[in-house]
């Protein structure tokens, strides 16, 4: 059954925080990731996969923020693939708190791999990846 | 004169690098953060002045990235006032290395205020900080 | 009954590791915290009370490196209070991964107090504080 | 000549600092890193030179917290080499604001090789890279 959306549970540690006195913004994408990552264990893979050669560059992301999280609050990733093309996954997330929409976010990673010795380029994601994968619907 | 534009000098820190080998993408917006700093401090201002109660809350923010950044590399920050309005400010900011463009990304804040016991809101730009930034022409 | 150990379970998240493939040091320092605050919460407490005005500053700390953690590794935190005095808290601690230690620290922490417009100085550990916890025998 | 010491020159950035207004205690950590790698820089090597195999793993690191520092704090980072041994080099660190010690800190690293395929193990440090550093006097 490939995975579409996962939901990933969270506090926000104090490092997180900054002087003034709510997360600073570039956690959220550090969550989104997270999120991701666990997501793909989920899907009984790992984003840095020792047995292959694929990296995953970061493509584009962006994030609206909403209202502020705070030290030791908890919440909730919802993490969906938004769409799946060849070489890409695009995700769409959204940071929730007790029910409320905190921030939504967008992540683009492309499939590479690097040759020994050559620059990193771009490629198709293996089957055995892709097909546990699938754009959620909405 | 206002302020439109500023370039910030940076060199990559082993703790921004990751597991990949290149910096971890959550450190561009770090990098746009410390430019949008040094340009509010070139403009006799500081964005966490402990002599107002202003806060400037990130609205937005988005990246795209093109080429890597590892270890030790020296690159740019152009940052520019792609946009100023009543409460907000806009920035694009694109880093570069060697002439190179290796990333492209925006970031939009809004002036807040937070009375005593009460939640933040939104307020206009003061006039005095207003007048230090100019939207860039191009 | 008065806290005096706490294990705390983490995974290691990717932008915690760097170029070298390994985490970086500074996140074992993150690590002892995180169990810290977790202790904390364990006793019913909050290492940064909005209800009341103490702060906790860091005092000394410190670490010995044996083997390196990486990339999705799950490890635990063995968090002891290895000293209590009027106005401290010293911890030792453990990292540990399948049984075997990765590092030994050790974190002492002091009570204090900023009453408004003055320095933060520092304080006897309230009563009800102090009774949460207590030395570790071994 | 071989190098003993170096002082390099920082600005306290925003997502350094916490929700206690004060920089989080582990980014001095990081700021003695950052002088190590300058007084690398400054005797002519890299720490992570792409052209050799050599690492240099973190054994022991300390720090005692004097005073805080807080966003746009400039200061400045005095490493020492305080010892050298045939397979390590011990810092010792002053991070001081104004002429005045805000903490002092000790970092401890070992020359490494990862021959391929196999375990990080200790090594002798080149001579090449011995000759540049020499302990302190005081």
């Amino acid at each position: 059954m490939p995975i579409s959306e996962y939901v990933y549970h969270r506090r926000v540690q104090f490092p997180e925080t900054d002087a003034s006195g709510i997360v600073h913004f570039t956690n959220f994408f550090k969550y989104v990731e997270e999120a991701e990552h666990a997501m793909w264990r989920e899907a009984g893979l790992s984003i840095a996969d020792p047995a292959n050669d694929l990296r995953w560059p970061r493509v584009a992301t962006s994030f609206e923020f909403k209202r502020p999280l705070r030290f030791e609050d908890e919440f909730d990733v919802h993490i969906k693939v938004a769409e799946k093309t060849r070489k890409t996954l695009r995700y769409s997330a959204e940071l929730k708190k007790d029910g409320e929409v905190l921030a939504v976010g967008s992540l683009t990673i492309i499939c590479a791999r690097r040759p020994p010795g050559q620059p990193l380029r771009a490629c198709d994601i293996p089957p055995d990846i892709s097909a546990r994968f699938e754009a959620a619907r909405s």
